[in-house]
């Protein structure tokens, strides 16, 4: 019985980038050899992009400070203002950028719905494309998520991800991979990160969620697509200068705690069907770490349900009015999980 | 029988923008009582932004270069940068204005597709919306277009406007009417043109469309709304100097033209009817001006069939792949009708 | 006498931009062969451009409604997002466009005070140039006026612009010419237009100032840069349909009004010196029609003094706390200029 | 005789950015509570942002990235687009910022030239000002740097701030203080740090420069003025999770490396003065920890005299053709400093 169980504490399943680095992690940060990095002289930091080049199939990445600051200098390293980007329409960069893809490059997002995928369709891809004109500078981007947060974790193949690839490709649009899961959907596909980037021109990977690095997301690439993000980077602010005393950790997280995912899958599909066990919630099974909690024939709606579990010391999210998310990440082991199924089934 | 078809000149059904301005537009510009606009000292064109005020029951009103101004300057002074405007999915705002909401307001565009009708249901508005949170500055805007240009003319009744207006409103979000073609829509339903602009915040209404004023759109609302897109105007180089010499004879498009209308909408019906009676081609009854004809049946793409109308001296345009667009005007009367649909029956 | 002195009618000095069309200026905007100007079918529009174009020794160029739209196009057609812009101080496109370079172009100004010249020196320019790398992203636009607005109309002789481009292009930086009185300058010098613009990328020229017609400028480039810029235009709301109302008259200001501009300028300085002459105010003889009264000695402040003028009928502007701007034009004969003497002399 | 001496180990000059975190660092590294930063929950980033908010005498504070995501976030809190930046003609946010302040905020920015001051005096602000009118949204913010980089650390007192800022706030415009090198400018001036900031609306000051700090810069002002910085602060990608582990040490910087400062001075005051008697080479007194030295008497570029220096192990920059930088900080000693003498003297 977990000791968080026994005395009640929280069990935090709001998101994974509440996880905590580890005891090794905090070693690394306190051992890491460090430099000026604006400069490209902190070892530790040029040693965690060199790594994350080599297990993303890229030339070169970027350390940069959030998912947000990756996908964002992406999108502006390969558009034009005013061009147009294809996006999932519940993706993260539509949902929680602050509008960014507008703001920072002056684009204009437009939504397709993947339905039941987690990426839109090479004939999606082909319907939604635009091409220059006076009327509007045509399409610049296509940028997928994957895994797809808002749809429950939900995972995109690697021939997915080329179908959709090769249909921007063809039509000379580069394609960007909002990877901030990326290391849950190889898990779950039980394919290499690389065999996920093979047809896209640039992909992100957070290191702060289900890897449990404290801060941080590596963005890759070509060369000239690093360079060019390096100088992006600077102008939105992410130039940090010692940073191998948080890159050192991070990269623990890339090199250590990628296949321990496994364990978050699993313990969420538990969660799920304990979930749904429980009458009047609905909830899928997962095929990550997500699990969408549907409230609706609980007539309940999604706020309230939420703070009813809070009440019991288990914290989720609202994703929307009837909808509730829970992740499962290093923090969270099967006893937790069990915990929270009782918990919430005596407030359901 | 029409000069133009004896002669074999070419019939324009392109766009009602092609409209020529009649000998009395051109007596009026000769004519026009003039002054530095920018100073606000051009009498006719305040004249004219007095005439579209109360015609459109505003408050106050301005007189700009086009429909792509009026339109950006409204989002620009109604919203903050990163908000999130709700518009149909394919009105003008999304096609054919560069992108502008991103590139001038920094906005994210939600596009909303409204199926049958012009413009949202209220539900639709309602489930588009998003409150402010840290991820996002939250909806900022509605943006509805009437009539519907891309779904060939649609109108919304002035109960449409309300009721999506309406709910834009309850969450605090102001509205902004694209009447680009407002005067087709105010003659189709037999309303005037205050009637759709009851619960709105702002309203365009483009004068060199098929009222036939050689430039210019109207852009009107409140006192305070005029006065900020005024300094909107400036910004975006709309400031005319002796602007009267146009705006005089806008004001005849204004005043004369809005009933004659209607002949535009019986000849696009007549031409509607024809069309579809050649067999292959599909088009269905315009509710205005607009014809949109569907090619698929015909067994030839909608490139194709604008080229072989051209070579018979029709012309129209492709909207996409497989639809083309008529649009009838006051440079087009029954006979020229008559005499596109011999033409292009030979061609079918 | 004139008309006006007698009748103590407003004699208007505040701007050459109040210029009224002449009546054949009218009556060529009610003859006007028209077309669709956006399609790039009217007639009058397409002539206006081509004799812009031969006058200014271009290529090509494209009728805009304003002088700032033709400034804020050309440099978002020679620029990139965070370059900087190389400016005179007290340039136009920094008093009066609205902080358009940055809104637009996302560009940081770098004013130059160019002392008693109208443009920068080359080395001036040189010295002001940045190279681009990680903090910055470089000099991308070096931006000239002549004549100098507010420094009182002054000329920049050809060989003076030839410098200051040379420097800017050693360094690849293109040269954008804002040539709003363009004309005025090549009266005083005795040049035709084109002289002044061999070494530069890009020229605008105003039609609705001295020149006299109703509305619009010209922005004149290469058949490259043009296409561009006609992209930009319609970004920014300046597609204008039947234009060729305004581009004919627009052509004669263009044909017939330059040389008389001499008037202006002999007026001017008519109107510097007689107020010099006065006692307390200050006016250095202008090289073309801007006359800056510095009013300093009379120990008034500028928006008094322009308040006095007012109240016997003399229109001129303040410039700052204590210089007074006083504009000739082709609405102001030599006798008017007597008449505001006269009345001056009473309120000083 | 220090180690790197003996060794011909390089003695790194180039900037107080290169710091090294201490052994005390690290471990406070290792031993942070941390939470999820984004939403509120890091004891060690929150610890570390009430200290500076008790220091810097505001109510709030907020842990960012780097200095230029302060500056950047400050601007774009402050101002609204299109209005003008009254900023030092070459301080840091128009030197190094990748006119973010354009990019961001659509700002344009106003330079002055303080001569011999870090900061505009009240006059010059007073010239600066800028109403609101049609043609610019006028001053929106006043931006001060001290201690003021690119004069050689120079000092702003207390007063000289308080002369700027109420100049600005008379004319109802607020002041961001760049305080990345604040702390040099307490030391120097003998003042605590919130001796700086009574007349400012916000304030920056970089933790990972003279301070030591691996990462990372506090932005602090008003609660109302944090609030909203945070959401800026997400738009440009500043979220990071656990900041805990980088939060911890950059707290002992603010709390324990302030005092030392005063060596870096001595320092930079030594290694001036030795600079100087070497003949060719000119370098003033420094007031804090940066020596700019003109090599235009060396007969020499400063390029080639920074890889003069180089090749003998003593690595400064160029600031310009003429002028190096040379920073001390607390990874040099005194006897690196006489080292470096020794060094650059058999090469002048």
């Amino acid at each position: 019985m977990s000791e968080r169980e026994t005395e009640g504490e929280r069990i935090d399943l709001r998101s994974d980038t509440v996880t905590m680095p580890s005891d090794r992690m905090r070693a690394a940060a306190a051992d890491a050899p460090v430099g000026d990095n604006v400069y490209g002289e902190d070892p530790s930091v040029n040693d965690l992009e060199a790594t994350a080049a080599e297990r993303l199939g890229t030339d070169a990445a970027l350390y940069v400070p959030s998912g947000t600051m990756a996908n964002q200098t992406a999108a502006r390293v390969h558009t034009e203002r005013g061009q147009e980007a294809i996006v999932e329409a519940e993706s993260h960069v539509v949902r929680y950028e602050n509008a960014g893809f507008a703001q920072h490059g002056g684009l204009q997002t437009r939504p397709i719905d993947a339905g039941d995928g987690a990426v839109p369709s090479a004939a999606q891809v082909a319907d939604a494309f635009v091409a220059d004109d006076l009327h509007r500078p045509g399409t610049g981007l296509l940028c997928l998520e994957n895994t797809h947060n808002a749809k429950g974790g939900l995972v995109a193949a690697p021939d997915a991800i080329e179908a959709a690839a090769e249909a921007a490709h063809e039509r000379g649009v580069p394609v960007h991979l909002d990877g901030a899961r990326l290391a849950n959907a190889a898990v779950a596909a039980d394919e290499p990160l690389a065999a996920f980037t093979t047809h896209v021109d640039s992909v992100s990977l957070c290191l702060s969620k289900g890897l449990g690095a404290p801060i941080g997301t590596v963005l890759a690439g070509s060369e000239a697509f690093v360079e060019r993000a390096r100088g992006v980077r600077k102008l939105l602010g992410g130039g940090m200068r010692q940073a191998g005393l948080i890159a050192a950790p991070a990269r623990i997280a890339l090199t250590e705690n990628v296949e321990r995912l496994a364990d978050d899958h699993a313990n969420a599909t538990r969660l799920a069907a304990g979930l749904d066990d429980l009458g009047g919630l609905r909830a899928a099974t997962p095929e990550t770490n997500i699990v969408l909690v549907d409230t609706t024939a609980a007539a309940v709606d999604a706020e309230t349900f939420v703070e009813r579990c809070a009440d019991v010391g288990v914290l989720g999210g609202a994703m929307d009015a009837e909808t509730v998310r829970f992740c499962t990440h290093l923090g969270i082991e099967r006893a937790d999980v069990e915990a929270a199924l009782t918990r919430i089934a005596a407030v359901v």
